[in-house]
C-alpha cells in the first residue's frame, strides 16, 4: 500500500526465477505416489530404461495424445498448489457461499450430524476409505452397520424388506418405474405419480419411464379415477408428507384395486415424518422410497446422501441395490454378507430390471448411527419439535390472515402458503433478511422446519410475515401465543399408533458419547480399509484418498448448504464446479460435462439417454441397438436396458475386443443401431491397438460411441476418450480422481460430451442446468459436497502429478505382474510384453484340485490383505490393480502372500495336504478357530496365522468370522436385526 | 429490520415460556454422563433413594456449599449451550483473532502440520485419548513413537540421552538449573545464563533460581570472564541461534573450564537449525534444551508443544521427565517402557530433584511423525528454505542501509536489525500492514521466518522496510537481486558437516501418505485408549474427551496464532481466555486465577512459589517450612523441594490425614511454617470431616494452604477449595475439566488464588499478565490452545452438568466399589460408608502366593482392560477410579473381570494352579504366545485369551508384547533406536 506501484512489480519479476530450495515443498503429488523413490529398480525388474520407455512401450503409440490434459482453452493446472494453499483455497471458495436460513426443504434439510460421529465416523479413514463389502468375512462392521439401516428403514416404513440404500429419494423413486413395469410385464403400461411428489421425483420418473415406453401420468390423486384406469396401470406412486407438507393415509386407494398384485402401490414418505406419523406398511403400500439424508447427513448442496428403498417381502428379489441378510460362518456362527447376489445385476447382466451398482453406504451407516445415538424416543423427539413449530407457524400465520394449506394436525414439517402471484416478491424480502423460504409456483411459498431451527426462527418469519402484510395490530395478537395449545396431536387417520421401532438392543444402548465412540470403534476394527494394507481392486482404483482432499468436505460452507439454494448465493460453489467442469473437459477432451449423476452406473445411464435425445432429434429415434463386448461389467447391459435399449454382444477374443465380430455387428444392426458402450482399455487390462477403428466402424453405421470410464485412470494424461473419438464418457470421480469408495459408496459418475450432444445433458426442475427436461438426480449437480477431493486432486497434482498417477500406476501393475509371473499364470501375457494399469491371474488351473479363486481370496485375509477383484472379466480368475498409490514394499508383500499361497497349493497338488483340510481351503482363520485346544489340522495354528514373518510383525488383522456360507443365507432369508444375535 | 421494535420485544418475552418439546436437545450433558439412565438400579444396590440421598450420604454437611459455582459475581452458565451452538460460539471467538502474517519468532514459529497428520493423529480419540504408558505392555505404540522423538533428539543435538518431552522451552531451561543445583551440592551457587537467551528462557531461569538460592548472573558470553568465575559456577546456559538468530559455537568456552565435570554446560538451541548447524554435543555441551514446536505443532497462541531435554549419558540418572528405553519381554523380544523409573520423582519423594510428572506426549510424537513424514532431507530442506529467507532478507536491508545485525551466514532464522528509538513506530507500521514482526526494545527490532513463509512474504517486508526509510531509489536496485548470490554456506565454524541424524529405517521409510497413514494406523492399534474401555485410573480422571469440545482446537483462528501477538489482535483468545479465568474463579471461589502452568505439577509449584513471595512481602520470607500428609501425590514434596521449601510430613491414619500430627507439626514448626499441601477429597477417596479444622491448625500458625486439585472432580458443584478455607490450589484440567491426556501429556494446571495472592501470579517478559516477576511458563497463558476444551466442557453442561458430572463420579466409583466387596477387601470400608469418586482394592493379602497388583494389572490386559493406579497411594494396592463417563455395562464388565481374576487366584491359594504357572503371572497373554504348537499349561489357550465370554464378543484387544522385563532395560540402557529392532 505504501510502495510504490513499479517496484512491486519490479520485485515480483525478479522473483519469478528462485533458487529451487527457497521454493515451497509441501506438494501431495510426491505423497500420492507411493513407488517414485523406488521406481528404478522397479523399471529394472521390467526391463525398461526409465518409465517413459515403459508408456511408450505400453501404450500405442497412435493412442497416445502429445496435447493431453488441454483441450479448447481448457486446462489441468500447470502449476501444483501446496496442501496448505489447496486447503486454503477452498475454504474461502467456501465461505464464499451465503449461509442464510435454510427452510427451502423440497426432499432436503438442515441436520445437525452429532460431534462423536462427525470425527470418528464420517471424517475416520477406517471407515471411509472401505471398500464395498464383496468379500465379506473382512466387511462385518460396516455389514453390521448397513443391517442396522436396513432395519430402521423397515421399521419406520413398516415393511419387511430393505436394500442397503439407494443412490437419492428421486432415483429410488425412479426404480419403481423398473420394478412396475417389470412386474407388469409389457401390458400395463401406465405409470400414476401424484402431482404432490417433490419436483424431482416427477422429474425422474418421467426420465426413467420415457425411453420404457412406460406412459406417466401425473395427477391428483384425490380425484384420479383409478378403478377406470387399473387396467392399464403398472404402478402409483404416492407421497407423504406431500409436497405442500400435507401428511396423508392411502390406505383406501391402495385397497381400491380390484386386483391388488398387478400394480405397485408405491410411496414416497420422509423416514422423520414416520416417527410420528402412519406407517406406509400399514396403508398397504408394496414399497416406500425416500432419503435418509436428514438424520444426520449435511445437505451437502445436494449430496450424499442416501436413498432408501423398502419393500414387501414377495418383492424382495426384484428390488434393485444391494441388501444385507445374515447367514452363518463354518463355526456355524451368525455372520453378514450381501444377500440374493444371484439377482444382482452385475450377475443376471441381460436379465438385469435395474443398473444399480454401488449405495451410499457411508452415509447410510451414519443415519444408521444417528438413530443409534438418538434412539427412538429421540428421533421421535426431534420430529415432534419440528412438527411443533409447522404447527405453530400454521397457526400463527392462519391467524394474521395468511392462506395456509391444509390442517394444523395433518402437517409434518411444511406449511404452505397461498399467495397469488406475490410468491417471487415475498421470496426476495425473506432473502433480504438472509433467509431462504420455498418458492413453489407465483400463488404458492412454503417453510421447511428441521431439526437445526428453533423457536426463534418461528418468531422471525412471523415477523416478516406480519410486516409484509402490514399486521402492525398483529403485535398484541402474536405476543398472546399459548404456544401448546397451537400444537394437537396428529390427525388420527395419519398418526402413528404403534411405536414399536428401533427397539433393538443396538437403538437403546449408546446413548452416550463414550459408549457411541467405542460402539463405532468396535465395528471399524472388525474391518479392512485402506488404513491397513492395499486393496488391489481390479476396475476399482483404490488410490489414497489424501486428508488434504478429505478436510475441505467438512467445511461448513459446502456441507451446510441447500441444493435449491439461489445461484447467487452460491458464489463459491459456482466456481469450484465451472473449475472442475473445465479440468474434466481437459482429461476427457469433451466440450461439455455434467456433474449430476451421483455412481458410474448413473453416469451410464445419463450418457445413453444424452445418446438417444441425441437420436431423436435428428430423426434416428429408432435406434435402439447398443453393442457390449462380452468382456463389459455387467452395468453396461444394465444401463442399456434401464435405457430402453436393445444390448448385442461384441465378441472377445484373448482378452482383446474382437474387431471383427464388431464389424458384423455394426453392419448387422445398421438400421437400428444406436452406439457401442466400450470400456478403455479394456476390462482386460490392455490397450487395445484397434479402439479408433472400432469407434469409426460405429461412427460409419450412424451409432455413437459410448466409452465406459472405469479405466480412465490409465488414460489420463496420456490419452482420452475425446481424443480417441468417442462421443460420451462417465468419469468414475470415486476410482480415478481420489473421492474414497466410503465402504460402498458415495460413487460420483459426472458424464462427459462431445458439443453435439450437450443440450441433452440432464436438467434439474428445481435450479435449471440445461436444456433438456431430462434429470438423473434429486439435485442439480449430484453429490455436489465431495466434488471438493477431486478439485483439490487436480489443483494439487496439476498436469504433471495427474500425468504421473497414470504412470506410476502402469509401472506398480506391471512390477506386480512380473513379481508373480512364474508362479501362477498371467491371462494375456503372451499377447502383450506390458499391462495397463491392472493384470489378470488365472486360477483355473487349480480347479481341479478344488482350489478357486475365492479360495485364494479367504486365505489372502490371513495375510491381513483384502483380495482383488473375483471372477471378472474372466470366470475363474483374480483382477489385479494396485494404484500408484503403493509402496513398492507393499507391492511386494502382496506378490510375496500370493506366492506362499502358491505354495500352499502345491502342497495340495503333491497331495501333502489333502483337497479338504489345507489352509487355503480353511482360510480365514479366526483366533477363536486358532485357540481352541483340538487342533486337526495337517498344518500348525502359526502356519494359519503368520504365512509369512511379517504377518506378525506388520500387527495381524484378525478376521472376525469364518468362511461365511452364501447359500444358506439366501435359503433362510434375513435382511434385519431381528435374527441377528 | 423491517419490524417494529415492540413487536420484536413482544415476541421474546413469549417464547421464554415454551413447551418442552419445541426446545433445543443436542446437549453434551445427556451425554458425557455414562450412567444416567440406570442411576436408580445402581442406586438400590447401594441403598440409597436417589442420588442426592448418596452425595448427602457422602460428603460432610458442613463441606456442603448450597452456593458452589457461583463466586462474587462469577458463575458457571445456568443454561448450556447445545453442542452445534458452542462450536459456533468458539468458531465465531476464533475468527475473531487477526490472522496477521507473522515473524515474531522468540522460541515460537509457524509450522505446516501435514494434513495426514493433522486428521490421522491430532485429530484421532484413539491417540489423544490414551493414558501415561505406564502400562508399558498395551502402550508400545506411543512408546515406539517417543522413542523415534528422542532418537531425533539425541540425533540433532549430538548428545546419547533424550528424554520424551518437557513442557515447554523455558521450563526445560529452568530444569537445567535443578540439575546444576544438584550436580554442584551447595558449594557453587552461582549459574550463567547468556542475555541472548530469549526473555523468558531468562525469565523462568531466575524464577527457578531464586528460591534454590543460587545466583543467577545474566551476562555477554563473549565477554563474561568465565576463569574468574569458574569456581563459583555451577552451571552456565548459552543459546545458538541466539535471540538475534547469531549461530554459535561454544567449544571453546565449554573447553576453557578448568574442572568442567562440576559446572552443567548447556545450550538452548533449535531443531531446525541443527539440521543445518553445528550440533552442540560436538560443542562439549552437556544438556541441550529447547522446544520442537516448529516440526509440526501449531503455535496455538503458546501451547502445548513439546520441550525436550538431550545430555551426556553421565547425567541419564539426573534427567528430569520421562526417559523411554528398550527392554525385553517375557519370550525375549524386544519392548519398550519408562526406563530407570525408581530415579522418578514418585518414587524418590525427599529424594527429588524436579517435580516434572507429565510430559508433552502428543506433541512430542507429533513433532516426531512429523520428522518421520519429511525424512532428514526433507527436514534438512526445510531448516535450508527458511535460512535462505533470512539470508536474503539480511542482505537485502544491508544493501539498502538498514543496520543488520551479525554477518549472513551466521544466522538461522532471523534478522535481528538496530533501528535506535524507531523500533515502536516501525512494528506498528507493519502491524497497519497486517504483518507482526518483533520490537526487542526500542532499539532493536527483529524478522523469523518459519515453513510457512514464501518469497512473496519477503519481497512484502522489504517493500515496507524500503518504503519506511524513503528508498525510491531502491526499486532498481532491489530489482538486481540475484537471490543465489545472497545465499551462502553457513560459516564454517557453525555449520553443521555430519548429516548423519535420523539415518534409521523409520525416517525414511513412510514418505507417501498412504504409507504413513498405515504407520500411525499400525502403532495406534497397539495401545489400548479410550475408545476401547474405561481407563479407571484412581486420581487421573479418564473422563470423556467430548468431540465438541475437541474440534475448536482444531480451528486456524486457534491454533495459528502467534503467543506473543498483540493483545489488540486476539480478541476472541482474549474473551475466551477471560471467561474461563471467570468460570475456574467460580468453580473454586478463589478471586484470581493464571492460567499459565502447563501441567499439575507446575501448578504445584506455581502456587508455592506465590505462597513464598507473599510471605516475602509481609516480611515472613524465612518461612520455609511445608507440611505434606504421607499420603500425598509425589509430585507435593517434590515442587516443595524445587520451591526450595523443606517439606515435613503429616501421618495418615487409616486413610485420613491425621488431625493430631498435623497439628503437632504445626506447632513443632510454628516459626518457620510456611503452608501446608492437602488434598482433598484425599488421595484415599475420602471426603475428610476435619479438612476445615486443619486448614484452620495452618492458618492459626501463619502457614498458608495449598490445595492440590487432583481430586477437583470430587468437589465441583458441592464444595470448592475456597469455600473449604485454603488460599491457593491448581486445577487439573487434563482431569476434571475434559482435556484429553494425550497419552502421556499435555495437561494444563491453572491456579486459583485469593486475593491477598493475586499480585504473586506469574507474569510473562513479553506480554505482561501480572505485577509479578516471576514465570512459570514460556507462554503467558500456557498451552492456550486446548482451553477451548475446558471452556466448551463449562458451556456445555453448565451448572447443572458440572454437578452432575461430580455426583456421577460419586456414584459409579460406589457402584463398582459395592459390585467387587467381598471379592476383594476394601481399604477403608469399615470407616466410611461411602467413598468419593474412587476407592482401593488391597491387593497385599496375596502377597504370600505371590500375587501382586502388578499382577492382577496385566492380567486385566487380557480382558482390554487399562488397569487401574498401582501401589497409589498405598503399596500393594488399586485405586479405582471410573469417572462419571462409563455405563453401568462398562462398570459391570470391569466387575466381572476383576471378580474372575479373584478366582483365579482363589485357585492358586487353593493349589489348583501353581504360583509360577498361572494365568495371572503369565499374563498379558499374546496370540504369538498362545498359538504356539506347545502349550503345557494348567489352563487351556482359551482361558487365557477369553476369561469372559464377552472378550471375544466385544472383539478381542490382543497386547503386542508379553510382560516386560523392567530391571533388564535398566541395566542394558538403550533409549535410542539404535539397538531397538
Amino acid at each position: 500500500k505504501i510502495l510504490n506501484k513499479s517496484l512491486q512489480r519490479t520485485c515480483s519479476r525478479q522473483f519469478s526465477t528462485i533458487p529451487d530450495i527457497l521454493k515451497q515443498n509441501n506438494y501431495l503429488q510426491k505423497r500420492h505416489i507411493g513407488s517414485e523413490q523406488t521406481a528404478e529398480e522397479m523399471l529394472k525388474l521390467l526391463g525398461c530404461k526409465n518409465i517413459d520407455d515403459l508408456i511408450h512401450q505400453t501404450i500405442p503409440s497412435h493412442i497416445y495424445d502429445n496435447t493431453a490434459l488441454e483441450y479448447n482453452g481448457s486446462k489441468i493446472p500447470d502449476e501444483p498448489k501446496t496442501e496448505q494453499e489447496t486447503i486454503q483455497h477452498l475454504y474461502e471458495l467456501s465461505e464464499k457461499n451465503k449461509s442464510y436460513k435454510n427452510f427451502i426443504g423440497n426432499g432436503f434439510y438442515g441436520t445437525h450430524t452429532p460431534p462423536v460421529i462427525l470425527r470418528n465416523f464420517f471424517e475416520n479413514p477406517g471407515w471411509y476409505t472401505a471398500y464395498t463389502p464383496y468379500q465379506a468375512e473382512i466387511s462385518q462392521g460396516r455389514l453390521e452397520s448397513l443391517l442396522n439401516y436396513q432395519t430402521l428403514v423397515m421399521d419406520l416404513t413398516g415393511l419387511p424388506v430393505a436394500n442397503a440404500s439407494l443412490l437419492d429419494e428421486s432415483s429410488a423413486a425412479a426404480e419403481v418405474v423398473n420394478l412396475a413395469h417389470g412386474a407388469s410385464g409389457s401390458k400395463r403400461t401406465k405409470f400414476f405419480i401424484s402431482k404432490d411428489c417433490f419436483p424431482s421425483t416427477i422429474s425422474l420418473v418421467q426420465t426413467r419411464a420415457r425411453f420404457l415406453n412406460v406412459e406417466v401420468v401425473v395427477g391428483d390423486h384425490k380425484t384420479y379415477d383409478f378403478a377406470a384406469n387399473e387396467e392399464q396401470l403398472c404402478g402409483v406412486l404416492l407421497q407423504t408428507p406431500d409436497n405442500e407438507g400435507i401428511l396423508h393415509d392411502f390406505t383406501q386407494i391402495f385397497s381400491s384395486f380390484k386386483d391388488p398384485k398387478k400394480i405397485i402401490k408405491a410411496v414416497a414418505s420422509d423416514l422423520l415424518a414416520l416417527t410420528i406419523s402412519k406407517a406406509p406398511g400399514e396403508m398397504g403400500a408394496d414399497v416406500v422410497v425416500g432419503t435418509s439424508q436428514r438424520l444426520g447427513v449435511p445437505m451437502g448442496y445436494g449430496g450424499p446422501a442416501a436413498g432408501f428403498l423398502a419393500a414387501k417381502d414377495d418383492l424382495k428379489r426384484k428390488l434393485p441395490g444391494r441388501i444385507i441378510g445374515v447367514s452363518k460362518d463354518a463355526q456355524g456362527n451368525p455372520a453378514l454378507r450381501m444377500a440374493l447376489q444371484t439377482r444382482e445385476q452385475h450377475i443376471k447382466r441381460e436379465k438385469a430390471t435395474s443398473n444399480i451398482c454401488t449405495a451410499q453406504a457411508l452415509l447410510a451407516n451414519m443415519s444408521a448411527m444417528y438413530c443409534i445415538y438418538h434412539g427412538p424416543k429421540g428421533v421421535r423427539d426431534i420430529a415432534k419439535r419440528v412438527n411443533g413449530f409447522a404447527q405453530v407457524l400454521h397457526s400463527l400465520l392462519k391467524e394474521i390472515g395468511y392462506q395456509v394449506k391444509g390442517n394444523g394436525n395433518q402437517l409434518f414439517d411444511t406449511v404452505a402458503i397461498s399467495v397469488p402471484g406475490k410468491a417471487s416478491e415475498i421470496v426476495a424480502l425473506f432473502e433480504k433478511h438472509e433467509i431462504n423460504i420455498r418458492k413453489q409456483n407465483e400463488d404458492l411459498i412454503s417453510v421447511s422446519f428441521d431439526e437445526t431451527h428453533n423457536l426463534e426462527d418461528v418468531q422471525r418469519l412471523v415477523e416478516i410475515f406480519s410486516a409484509y402484510i402490514k399486521v402492525n395490530t398483529s403485535a398484541k395478537h402474536i405476543a398472546d401465543l399459548h404456544l401448546e395449545q397451537r400444537i394437537a396431536d396428529l390427525d388420527g387417520n395419519v398418526k402413528r399408533t404403534k411405536l414399536d421401532y428401533m427397539t433393538q438392543q443396538v437403538f437403546n444402548h449408546y446413548h452416550s458419547e463414550t459408549e457411541m465412540m467405542r460402539y463405532m470403534h468396535r465395528l471399524q476394527t472388525k474391518d479392512i480399509s485402506l488404513v491397513h494394507s492395499m486393496i488391489p481392486l481390479g476396475s476399482c482404483t483404490m488410490k489414497l484418498n489424501a486428508a488434504s482432499q478429505l478436510i475441505p468436505v467438512s467445511f461448513r460452507g459446502f456441507s451446510k448448504i441447500h441444493p435449491f439454494t439461489p445461484l447467487n448465493q452460491v458464489e463459491g460453489y459456482t466456481q469450484m464446479l465451472n473449475n472442475l467442469k473445465e479440468w474434466l473437459k481437459a482429461v476427457t477432451k469433451f466440450d461439455d460435462v455434467s456433474l449430476q449423476p451421483n455412481s458410474g452406473a448413473t453416469g451410464e445411464y445419463a450418457g445413453l439417454l444424452v445418446i438417444r435425445q441425441y437420436l431423436e432429434s435428428i430423426g434416428q429415434g429408432h435406434r435402439n441397438v447398443c453393442l457390449i463386448p462380452t468382456s463389459a461389467h455387467g452395468t453396461n447391459p444394465a444401463s442399456a436396458i434401464v435405457a430402453g435399449l436393445n444390448f448385442q454382444p461384441v465378441g472377445v477374443v484373448n482378452g482383446f475386443v474382437d474387431l471383427k465380430s464388431l464389424k458384423e455387428q455394426a453392419e448387422k444392426y445398421k438400421d437400428n443401431l444406436a452406439c457401442l458402450m466400450i470400456t478403455y482399455p479394456s476390462t482386460s487390462g490392455i490397450y487395445e491397438e484397434t479402439i479408433k477403428e472400432m469407434i469409426d466402424v460405429i461412427h460409419h453405421y450412424g451409432g455413437q460411441v459410448y466409452m465406459d470410464g472405469a479405466n480412465m485412470n490409465a488414460q489420463s494424461g496420456f490419452t482420452s476418450p475425446g481424443f480417441l473419438g468417442a462421443d460420451v464418457c462417465h468419469l468414475n470421480l470415486h476410482k480415478t480422481f481420489a473421492i474414497p469408495h466410503g465402504g460402498g459408496g458415495p460413487g460420483m459418475g459426472p458424464i462427459g460430451v462431445k458439443k453435439h450432444l450437450a443440450p441433452f445433458l440432464p436438467n434439474n426442475p428445481n435450479i435449471n442446468v440445461s436444456q433438456s427436461n431430462t434429470a438423473i438426480s434429486s439435485a442439480p449437480f449430484g453429490s455436489a459436497s465431495i466434488l471438493p477431493i477431486s478439485y483439490s486432486y487436480f489443483m494439487q497434482l496439476a498436469k504433471e502429478g495427474v500425468k504421473k498417477s497414470t504412470a506410476f500406476a502402469i509401472l506398480n501393475a506391471n512390477y506386480l505382474r512380473k513379481r508373480v509371473q512364474g508362479h501362477y499364470q498371467i491371462l494375456y501375457e503372451n499377447e502383450i510384453k506390458y499391462c495397463a494399469h491392472e493384470f489378470i491371474i488365472d486360477c483355473r488351473p487349480f480347479k481341479e484340485y478344488d482350489i478357486k479363486e475365492v479360495d485364494i481370496a479367504k486365505r489372502l485375509m490371513d495375510f491381513g490383505f483384502h483380495a482383488p477383484t473375483i471372477s471378472f472379466p474372466v470366470a475363474g480368475t483374480m483382477m489385479v490393480e494396485p494404484t500408484e498409490s503403493e509402496s513398492k514394499e507393499e507391492l511386494d508383500r502382496f506378490a510375496e502372500a500370493l506366492i506362499k499361497i502358491r505354495q500352499e497349493i502345491q502342497m495340495v497338488i503333491d497331495g501333502k495336504y489333502s483337497k479338504t483340510d489345507n489352509p487355503i481351503k480353511n482360510a480365514p482363520h479366526t483366533h477363536s478357530v486358532l485357540l481352541k485346544s483340538e487342533w486337526n489340522h495337517p498344518y500348525t495354528r502359526e502356519e494359519a496365522a503368520y504365512p509369512l514373518p511379517w504377518v506378525k510383525s506388520q500387527g495381524k488383522y484378525w478376521p472376525p468370522v469364518s468362511r461365511i456360507d452364501d447359500p444358506y443365507g439366501d435359503r433362510n432369508f434375513i435382511c434385519s436385526l431381528n435374527g441377528f444375535c
